[in-house]
């Protein structure tokens, strides 16, 4: 980083880049005033936000530094810019009181892409676009052109757009080899539809904006990720094969597994999402948020485990950070004292959908130190329960709630989904088990890179929607492989079938496809079990299903490497094609396919009725998996029948004899 | 009014209450600079802006005049205040030339009420809202949780929201007895969300604001109207009866006009909007826009006028600002130049709906004249015609289109609709013919009040919905009196048929009952005329209009007299409530009903099935039309089957004879 001071103008740039500049006339910050207006139903949020004051900063006074310089804004703003190599940090000191908007501009032009701001789901090139960024529910259907957005809107305001997203995060990667990152939890919205420049809002003064250069894009992560934080490496077992998702009560789950392994699925666990009791709402089967086995529908749940370990198979739970007020845990807490009040000193209670919970206040020491010990550890470690869902994180309201820390809910919001990530990692990290237990969430923030074992991609539709559907989960992994969360992966089949919209079998097979090329391979039954298609139900799909698993046991050496690449160096998994294919302009845009690692290309298939795909190769020498056909750089069309994904690995590189062994296996021809 | 001054601090009151004030930290108007980003498809617009600075300004120095004072905001502006008596004049002088967003606040409470903003169709009082304020399409459906507005934003931005209107304009009145108008046609949004200001965003530094009071909403209205100009007097032959609607040539226009006459209903003239010629779209039938009589469809039209003159019928027609490509005289309209170019010289073309047209650069005084003169004099008035559709006017592209005026198409789209009255009016005038032809416009905004002679409603859909159905039209007319347009009336039966929406026979009938309580009834057959209801279809549905063209016609005396009232002092004739109830807290939010004059109360029925009506009244001494029953002040529950339209006079009023008869000559009991 090179910073430049000409009077009281100054640039700074990055390998001959300019990154962000000031000059008068030609402002670099601007503050004001707003007042928002938020409304939360079940986690969806319409915020509105009212400016009154938005000004332009001049400086009045530049004092040059050792390591860089401070600027002075009138009374409004002092700023502090240090470089230290790549790396330029911008810390500011708020003078002027009544500031609570901020927005920061860089330098951009048409030719730059970036990426990341989160995990997110319709857009891996976030250029042309803003980016509201605030933890909530990702919507259903997403698309406001869909008929299933337009009715998730109108019955509960649930629809959601390209934004939306459990997972997101000031932090951005952008292609002229630097990174982004603003420390703040408040709300923000990224604005990158400007050609000439890049404006984040933030509704507060940032502690700090970092700012951080490399030669490569490699170097740029491990860079990143070194103060991001990293994702540890998975547990060994999860290698072993496919996580079941099967609820009902031991008989029908543990029925289902033995079902599954002996038509030659390779299992690692079961996951009985249900194992604390079952609800049933209008929005489909849920769970007693109530955080221990249900002596009815599982009894004897540790003895069932213990029995589970013995072959070789592991149990996995769910969790989130709310109690029902229906549940024994609920009163329990009200006792310790744990739940968030409003400001009268009654409970805050939270609609999660026809039932109402409290909310632990994990600002408050005892109350998070009593979920970690007398939920979490008791009811789940303490069990052998290998690894939960750990679900939610994102509704924290904002109205009307007063959090033991004294912070104001506005900036804790978006902290709260890396406070219940760290809850389960201090649980998980005090009893011993990091590295053999493994937890998964949707919901992110600044500090989940460290602290969530691993991502899910949240509550896809059982489609191909574009917005909704199969093809976002590439699109998620990309991007929070861009913020340090190299490690995701999704519901195969996906999640939410309402109005109508039903999970078939073309969609699982090509979801459960995809997901062998991913870290993690686990099933979920969705939303509504009974009327949606269920691969235990079909004995063809479970044929091909178990094929599947054989994939992926089988790349589980290089599966691992990749892992340990991303837990020591935050190399993710899944990796956009221009991370290794820094000279070629299409890699920039492709956000249908990804490599895994260096050697493999991977383009799932994601409509519906394909029989082949169109892939776009970034450089030279590709064999196609399933044909052993050689393509050199460019787009190919190649077949991609039902268990035919589209995959290519690097014709003499270190993975060839691993894919010609799976050729060589699972290959029809 | 009355001006205080204290410092640099000042307030303007009228009759004891605040109106608009200045302290230093409580600003009066905020300046600023933005840029709009617009998309318009189909006269639908999307709108969006970026502000990127919005500065309250302070008082630098204060200057008190002989009749208010002089107030310097720094380098920003200037601002002159004068008082004379209940009038107050602020105008401004620009001293920063980056400005072209302004903001001005007026004081408020959550008692106060506003109305007007143009012709609204969905809330008569707009505290609690804001309005954008844009000509344009007015939206199909207008309410993001109908599916019918879902389909038309998904199939070309053409939903629409509540604000959307053919007619915005940036005056409104207070329920404090006073009115702001703003002078300006640039884009603009009146914010009345907050409980302690409204806030008036004007896209430039307007001419000026002028605020007016008055001791009575009356005398408000006339002082208003004084100012903005008032609609002249409606011709005689209007109250004749109906102005029926008829399409497909002269045959069948004039068969449907002969069986409607024979079944016993009343007749003022014969609409034929086809005179032009027909073009089938997708979205329906319309029309061919070149503005002669079709040979084919309407061979020796001038002498069938003739004899429908002879019959004392009237002849209506259709005309509109722009000129099809493929009509003859867009080609006359070439040669002589009249059409507004892209940047580039050519002909900027605008699609209206699968046919593109020029717009006539109604800046441009030679097209101007040769619109009036050589198409609407010549083709229309010189034939006989009297009366017309002057329709849209809300299409002027913002876009790269280059007015010979030289102004900037952002500050004319708005002012189009009044130079398009203005265009019809000096053709009217000038032919010698006003108070014997009338013209209907839709769009409308500064100006219309003079240049306007009817308005009519605009495009409700073919229903009884909220938003867009038969109730919005009497917030129309309410709204439209507010500023300045007290003749209003609508299609009747509606007229957008789209997605299945079909018209019913008893949607058409309700729709006929309000209007023979309005100053003119005209039916119209809609886009869909073929799969929807048309009244001569049935013979029920003929004896029941008759009935209804009776009491219009009945009625006849009392309309002039309000009509004129109008013209003479602006007193609207479909008044809201508090107009002559100004004591009556009620009177304020009733939206659904209106006084005809001060001596009747109706309430039309706007909801499908029913059989009685609830009515609000706001003084005692009512009886009921049909059943001769007395009310006193409030809710009362009456008898509303099909034809008996709940109405009330005052009991001893000089109605009641004019009533009693028409309850003799049509009263069922």
């Amino acid at each position: 980083m090179q910073l430049n001071i000409q009077g009281t103008s100054f640039s700074v740039e990055h390998d001959g880049k300019e990154v962000f500049s000031y000059a008068p006339g030609k402002p670099l910050v601007y503050v004001g005033h707003g007042k928002e207006d938020v409304l939360m139903y079940r986690g969806n949020f319409r915020i509105e936000d009212y400016v009154d004051e938005r000004t332009p900063l001049e400086v009045t006074n530049l004092l040059p530094t050792e390591d860089g310089l401070v600027a002075t804004f009138g009374w409004e703003l002092e700023m502090t810019i240090s470089i230290n190599g790549d790396l330029c940090e911008i810390r500011f000191l708020q003078l002027n009181e009544n500031i609570n908007r901020f927005w920061f501009r860089t330098t951009s032009n048409t030719e730059e892409h970036l990426y990341g701001c989160g995990e997110q789901m319709s857009y891996f090139d976030l250029k042309g676009r803003h980016f509201p960024l605030w933890t909530s529910e990702p919507g259903v259907g997403r698309d406001k052109t869909t008929y299933i957005t337009w009715r998730g809107d109108v019955d509960g305001m649930s629809g959601g757009d390209y934004y939306h997203t459990n997972f997101p995060q000031p932090t951005y990667v952008s292609s002229n080899k630097f990174y982004v990152h603003v420390q703040s939890t408040a709300y923000a919205d990224f604005d990158f539809r400007n050609d000439a420049f890049n404006e984040l809002q933030i509704w507060e003064v940032p502690e700090f904006i970092r700012i951080e250069g490399a030669s490569s894009f490699v170097e740029l992560l491990e860079k990143e990720t070194a103060f991001l934080g990293r994702q540890p490496e998975l547990p060994e077992w999860v290698y072993n094969g496919l996580i079941i998702g099967a609820q009902g009560g031991n008989e029908r789950s543990f029925g289902i597994l033995d079902k599954s392994i002996e038509a030659g699925v390779k299992v690692a666990g079961l996951w009985c999402q249900d194992w604390c009791g079952k609800r049933v709402t209008s929005f489909g089967k849920r769970l007693q948020w109530d955080w221990k086995f249900h002596q009815e529908m599982y009894p004897n749940l540790p003895q069932k485990i213990a029995e589970l370990h013995k072959r070789g198979i592991k149990f996995l739970g769910y969790i989130n950070p709310y109690l029902v007020k229906d549940g024994a845990l609920f009163e329990e807490g009200k006792k310790h004292d744990v739940f968030a009040k409003k400001a009268d000193g009654s409970l805050y209670l939270v609609d999660f959908g026809e039932f109402d919970c409290g909310v632990i206040d994990l600002t408050k020491p005892e109350a998070y130190q009593w979920f970690k010990d007398e939920v979490i550890k008791k009811y789940s470690i303490d069990i052998g329960i290998d690894g939960w869902m750990a679900d939610f994180g994102e509704y924290l309201p904002t109205d009307d709630i007063v959090l033991a820390s004294g912070k104001d809910a506005m900036k804790e919001h978006n902290h709260w989904p890396a406070l219940w990530a760290k809850c389960n990692y201090d649980a998980v990290s005090e009893s011993g088990k990091l590295g053999e237990v493994v937890y998964f969430m949707r919901a992110g923030g600044i500090g989940s890179q460290k602290y969530c074992t691993l991502l899910w991609a949240g509550d896809q539709s059982v489609d191909f929607t574009r917005h909704d559907g199969l093809c976002t989960v590439i699109c998620a992994a990309l991007s929070s492989g861009m913020i340090g969360c190299g490690l995701n992966h999704s519901d195969i089949g996906g999640y939410t079938s309402l109005y109508d919209n039903l999970r078939t079998k073309e969609v699982f097979l090509r979801w459960a496809e995809m997901a062998a090329f991913t870290p993690v391979m686990r099933t979920h039954e969705g939303n509504r079990p009974d009327t949606n298609f269920q691969y235990y139900d079909d004995d063809d799909c479970v044929k091909r299903l178990a094929r599947l698993t054989g994939i992926y046991t089988k790349l589980a050496p290089l599966m691992k490497q990749l892992v340990k690449e991303n837990a020591d160096h935050g190399t993710p998994v899944q990796r956009p094609l221009f991370l290794h294919n820094e000279g070629d302009a299409r890699s920039y845009t492709e956000q249908f396919e990804y490599l895994l690692g260096e050697h493999v290309l991977v383009a799932p298939v994601y409509t519906e009725g394909a029989t082949e795909r169109e892939v776009y190769l970034p450089s030279d020498g590709w064999v196609h998996l399933w044909t052993g056909k050689e393509y050199g750089k460019g787009d190919c069309v190649v077949p991609a029948e039902l268990g035919d994904t589209p995959v290519f690995y690097k014709k003499g590189s270190e993975v060839e004899p691993l894919f010609r062994e799976i050729y060589e296996s699972f290959g029809t021809k």
